[in-house]
């Protein structure tokens, strides 16, 4: 058995985590097809960065997959409101504006399906339950539950002997310890993005520097002692 | 609170289960915002047919959400092979080959997603594990696994007084069951589909009558004792 003939699919936004997820898999010997989702986000620049980065994967296949906005509508990462600047808002229920609707429940149960018609039972997906936003869908809860879901709606549920896993490598770790788990997986720290406002000028996105992302990003370099490639319009922090 | 005043989302497969289902939904009171997915199916005809049994339901809403084919390749409804006639085909893994890769569970998320972004608590899937193919997605352990991870996967998963519910009122319910209960409901037979493989003549669709969905559909309606206005090329029932 070769060490690449495991095949997985991976989520790959294009952020730090995703692609920190996909050098993981890498390094573990699995043959990574990544699965990227336009949904209509305002910072459509991370399909872009997604794409970079699996090419520098070497291996990898990229698909980006195109989801009409409507059921995602409302978030401000969508169509709804202004990005929140200058704080981690975690909205008056306790979950921040930036929420995108059942966003990974939908994103894991089309990357199911791939899997599938792939022939392959693995999926990594970079979700982190400790410096994050607070969206419900990155909770080990709902990656246990959507497990059995996953399992149940295919093939898989009525056979014994390839039970679908989904790899959540980073769900515990700190954003610091992701930034060092990139850097030394050779991730190329450039190619990824994090702002959920970025601009652009003529060399390329600028990160706001400002917004949930951002702030959580300069904190995880700063506190791994990396340094951030990022060039940020502003920065929160010193 | 008004009989309307509930909204659910009800997914619509221009089938003779899901209108059915749709029937029922309104007759419990609730508004209801119909849900279609074109995922590259062979039988497109039940887009057409969703949209007209949408319309003739009078205060539902009709989406038609659109998902490249890619995922759901190989299945025989979709890009892999011919639609097996004459016989309900089992498959080798006792799944036939016109299973499609994940469909409900992809289905169900986006319809989730909807729910979320409509502020409504309520699915309807007129999933069905008495008269079916044998689809795995169509299990009742694969329904309640799937709201367990719905609910987390949102903001319901973290509030007490709105849980995500996913009505299933044909589950048990035998084919003829069915077509009984869609009679009593006023749902306009001549409007739904079953066919797998229909063809069309100047005058409309004409269902194969061979197809494991045709086979199905005229065992119902001759155990309900119901006359089916569908116009069959050939039939295996007599």
């Amino acid at each position: 058995m070769s060490t690449r003939s495991r095949r997985a699919v991976v989520l790959l936004s294009g952020g730090l985590d995703s692609a920190t997820c996909l050098a993981l898999a890498r390094r573990t010997g699995f043959e990574c097809h990544a699965l990227t989702f336009d949904y209509g986000q305002r910072h459509k620049i991370e399909i872009e960065c997604a794409a970079r980065i699996a090419a520098s994967a070497g291996d990898a296949s990229h698909t980006v997959y195109t989801l009409d906005v409507a059921p995602f509508a409302g978030s401000s990462l969508t169509t709804g409101g202004d990005v929140p600047k200058d704080q981690i808002e975690p909205g008056s229920d306790g979950i921040p504006s930036t929420y995108v609707p059942a966003r990974n429940l939908v994103f894991l149960s089309i990357a199911t399906a791939y899997a599938e018609t792939l022939g392959c039972s693995d999926l990594f997906i970079g979700v982190n339950a400790v410096d994050y936003s607070g969206y419900p869908d990155c909770r080990p809860e709902f990656v246990r539950a959507f497990s059995d879901a996953a399992t149940l709606a295919t093939k898989r549920g009525t056979e014994q002997n390839h039970p679908l896993t989904i790899h959540v490598p980073l769900l515990e770790r700190s954003k610091a310890d992701i930034v060092r788990l990139a850097a030394e997986s050779g991730v190329d720290l450039a190619l990824t993005t994090s702002c959920y406002d970025p601009s652009l000028d003529e060399t390329g996105p600028i990160a706001c520097g400002r917004c949930d992302a951002c702030i959580l990003r300069q904190r995880g370099f700063r506190d791994a002692g990396v340094q951030d490639p990022t060039r940020y319009a502003e920065s929160m922090i010193r």
